[in-house]
Order: structure tokens, then C-alpha cells, then sequence
């Protein structure tokens, strides 16, 4: 029997991973702090905070998982990368490998980030040859935790990996992030400020992703593996696109906000790993994904019209 | 004014480290388990257990630290290399830094280790040129830790080191250890079981280690520094220098326990940082050092000898 723990099941990744898992044939215990939230069938949810002392231990104890999908993190735009709140999670995740470990755990997988890696040292982050050197203290954190993860699972008997996270979007992301505040703005009719675009990124749908962890979940790989497409676009790409299925092309402005200082030119991903030990490909292309989103930021606009004429 | 905070003040090293910082004019605050133990001048005890919730911000709270010395951890012979209980050290260290830095701290300085290193690659372990990859549990959440102390200094606007511990040791060290075991046994006349002693090992005594503490707070260098006193000798050269001073040098057995496996032949330490940015050397040449040690079994047991006969 294969009883899976999932965390952050609510958040932008979780909430997509409850039916791969359930698929892949996982009974699957999801938790979200509160019960509010979307339901999916075969899943038991759980309320708890695991920021709080003993909560991790209750649950392990109550659930008593063999599989641990840890993807619950801080993640509020703008603030993530610089919050104290990081060292909190790194506290709670080490409670909570602890107590699945301790309740009869066997297989771990935890949510990493392309911040984990040196940027400057190559354009396509590979998870053998690219050095760990993170700039940021969310990274410092995400890569703390994972050093941690794979030699506490050599001591405890467990398996691990670690799926590192590149750029995702998708339905219902924080409306300050490019693909929902590009699509939203156009949507509305309004003008969509952008940098100059030039600077290439991985992008990945929200739901392949959270494909991808069910797949390095159910798989025996170890280790890190980047959770990405392996194709670069340029940001303005991506802009066009959106721009194709929402509309108002006229509106958007590239090149009207500066690219950060210290952003580099490209940033993408290595994914043989994935692919051929894992075995999985993303379902969706970049340009499928984009038009999904683009319906989906078009739909919750119009409800909202309609809610406020109502 | 210099506050410092000081955990593990009650340990192997922590408890030398008092006095040269009451030397460098700081109001020592001094955190142990239990209020049991060694007391000192110039000192104020705080007992608090930092792996209970709540345990550091409330101390930190209440004492207002500027500095903090942090060297707690768990340290049980033969178990720490794999223990889980490194995992609840890490926690309890992001929590104290949490603390520290939201009371006002302003400089922080931790305990790391040699076994942070990547022994197969240096036979000389330097901070800025010796990969970090370590081979244990314990090495793992010390890197770790070192690694988010590092980025949360940089967002709390704290600054921060690291001292890297090689191979101690010195009065009162538990029994099982290399120096305290031969001193020991050929102080009561048993035989003393060795390995080969061929490997080299940088030895420094304790009360050293916490005086180079001490410097290192007192500093503003930044990052790891190893703590060590620069000289590789053979182990069976420390076993003769042992055997000089506590006599019975026929008891001892050389090669009568086998190498640990993986045991590399060398493991020494650059200390251009400690000495040349810290401006700090050892006080005791390794022969002074082992000479009191060996002096500090003979009275203890020596008192036990006689309390058994009282």
C-alpha cells in the first residue's frame, strides 16, 4: 500500500498533484493549514500548520505515510526571497522528515529551486556539474534543507530526491507575477509593463509540474533532478503568446521596466534526468499551457465582472 | 557594551571560553541545560534547554544579547556522526538566530567542523579552496547551517562567522575519545588499544580552541574560519607524548585496533585566516598541552582512587 502525505496541497504546485497521485494509484493525505479550499475526489484532507511545534508529529503519527510529497513552503511574491520566514520552513521540514522517518516513512521527495545554483556559472543548470551556490536566502535555505534531506534519508533507511523548481505558471497564480499580470492586464484592456524580454527562462505549467513530482515520487531516482521543460524562451516570447490568446497586443510595453540588476541573460534547465531516468515529459507545450492560462485568468475576470454587476 | 551569549557554556569547549571573553570585556551570559556544573567569575548562568519550543526567544528576549557565541550541539561520542538528533540541532539554531537577530543582536558566531570538508580532496582543509561535501549527517546540517547562518546574516544585517573544529582535546573529555582513553588507561596501568597511528590529525587543546572563539567574535572577519592549530602530526606520536608524561609506556598497543575504513591518512587545516585575520595563535605547544591534560586525569583519578577508598 502507497499512503502519501502531501503538504502545501492547497498551494499553486499541491493542489495539481492529488489526482496524478491518485492515478499513479497513491492513497493520498493532503494537507493545507486551513480546510477551506478546492476539494478532489480520493484524497483525505488534512488541516494543520506546520509551522507549529508537534504539528508534524500528530499528523505523521495519525496518517503513518510511506511517502512524503513536501511542497508547503513561504512563497509570498516579492518577499519569499529575503524572509526570515525561510529559516521557519527549514525548522519545520526538518520536524517533519523527523517524524515521518520516526512513524515508518520510506520515500521522500521535497521541492528545490533553480536559486539553489550558481547562476553565473552556466546558462542550463545541470544537477551533476553545476555548482550549488545560492544567492539568495531562500536558496541558502532550499539547498540547506536538501543536503540535510539526502543525509538524513542514508541514516534513516529512507529514499529521497529533490525536484528543483524553475519558472512555473498557471491558473490562479499571485496576480504580481509575469504570466497572470500580463494576461490580467490585457484582459482588462489595460497597458501590460514589461522589461525588455530579452532574458531567456524555462517555463513550466503549474500542473506538469506537479505531474513531474508524482512521477519522481513513484520513481526510485535519488537526488536532485531539475523539474523543468529544458527549453529557454525569451521572457517576450512568452509576452507574445499571452498576448496572442488575450488579446490587445498594442497594450503590452516591453522594455518599460528595468531588468534587475544581476538577472542573467538565460537560465534554463538540463532535464535528461527527468526524462530518461524518470521517465516523464510535460503534457502540455509552452504555447498550450499559456492559452490554458490565458481561459482560466479570462474566466475568473468574468466572474468577477459578473459578481460586481450582480 | 558587548553582551554575549554563550550556549554549550557548560561543554568541552564552551566552558573555557568564559573567561577570555570576560578578558575582552564582555558581560558574559552563559546558557547550559541544568544550573549543575563548573562556575566561573564574572559570569551569569541561564539554564534553558534551546531544543524546547519557545526556549531561545524567550532567553534572547530577556538578555539582549549584541553577540552570540553558539556552541551547542549534541556531541555523544560514537553517536553523533549519525544521530537524528543533529536535525533537532539544526532547528534549534535557526530558531536561536531568529532570536538573536530579533532582539537587537549584531554579530553571531557558530561551531562548525572539519567533517564539513571533502576529505578525499585536500590533505590540508582551506576555507576558501577545499570543496564542502560532507560525508556524514553531522557534517551535513553543520554545512548546512553554516550555509543559512551566512544568507540570514547578510537579509538580518547581522555579521557572522564560522569556526571550524578539528581534532580536540583536553581535560574532562569523555572517556572514549583517543587522548582520555590512553591517558587513562596507562594512568591505571591497563593497556591502552591504538590504531596504527600512522594517520595525521591537527590536535589542538581545548581551552585553545575556545580562546580562538573568543578572538573570532571579537573580530570582524567573516565566514569560516577553521579553528586549528595549523600542524598535522601522527597519531602515535600523540599516543608517545601521552605515554611520556602518564608513564606505563609499555602498555601500549599500537596497531592493535584495525584503521576505520575511508580514514583518510591526512587531515590538517590552513589557518592563514585564524592566525593573519584574527591575529590569533594557540597558547600551548602540543606537547604542553597533552603534558596538562594527562596531568588533569591523573588528579581526577587520582580523586577517584581516593573517594573509592575514603
Amino acid at each position: 500500500m502507497k499512503r502519501v502525505l502531501v503538504t502545501g496541497a492547497g498551494g499553486f504546485v499541491g493542489r495539481h498533484a492529488i489526482a496524478p497521485l491518485v492515478e499513479r494509484g497513491y492513497e493520498v493525505h493532503a494537507v493545507r493549514r486551513s480546510q477551506a479550499g478546492p476539494e478532489a475526489g480520493g484524497v483525505v484532507w488534512h488541516a494543520a500548520d506546520l509551522l507549529e511545534p508537534g504539528a508534524a508529529e500528530s499528523l505523521c503519527a495519525r496518517v503513518r505515510p510511506t511517502h512524503l510529497l513536501h511542497l508547503a513552503w513561504y512563497t509570498e511574491p516579492g518577499l519569499y526571497w529575503r524572509s526570515r520566514e525561510n529559516l521557519r520552513w527549514v525548522e519545520a521540514s526538518l520536524s517533519l522528515l523527523r517524524a515521518f522517518a520516526a512513524s515508518g516513512g520510506r520515500r521522500v521527495v521535497g521541492a528545490g529551486t533553480c536559486a539553489e545554483y550558481d547562476w553565473a556559472a552556466a546558462a542550463r543548470c545541470d544537477e551533476r556539474s553545476t555548482p550549488v551556490r545560492p544567492a539568495t536566502l531562500y536558496g541558502a535555505c532550499k539547498a540547506a534543507l536538501a543536503t540535510i534531506q539526502q543525509a538524513h534519508a542514508a541514516e534513516a533507511g529512507l529514499t529521497q530526491a529533490w525536484g528543483r523548481l524553475f519558472f512555473l505558471y498557471g491558473p490562479d497564480e499571485h496576480p504580481s507575477r509575469l504570466v497572470a499580470s500580463v494576461a490580467s492586464a490585457l484582459l482588462r484592456g489595460q497597458p501590460a509593463s514589461c522589461t525588455s524580454g530579452e532574458q531567456r527562462r524555462d517555463f513550466m505549467h503549474t500542473a506538469d509540474a506537479a505531474g513531474a513530482f508524482a512521477a519522481l515520487l513513484d520513481s526510485a531516482v535519488e537526488g536532485a533532478v531539475n523539474i523543468a521543460s529544458g527549453e529557454s524562451v525569451p521572457v517576450k516570447h512568452v509576452v507574445a503568446v499571452i498576448a496572442e490568446h488575450a488579446g490587445n497586443p498594442g497594450l503590452v510595453r516591453m522594455g518599460a521596466r528595468p531588468t534587475p540588476e544581476g538577472d542573467p541573460a538565460e537560465l534554463g534547465a538540463a532535464v535528461e534526468r527527468l526524462r530518461d531516468e524518470v521517465g516523464w515529459r510535460p503534457r502540455r507545450s509552452l504555447e498550450e499551457g499559456l492559452a490554458e492560462t490565458v481561459a482560466w485568468w479570462r474566466a475568473s475576470l468574468g466572474e468577477r465582472v459578473h459578481e460586481s454587476h450582480g
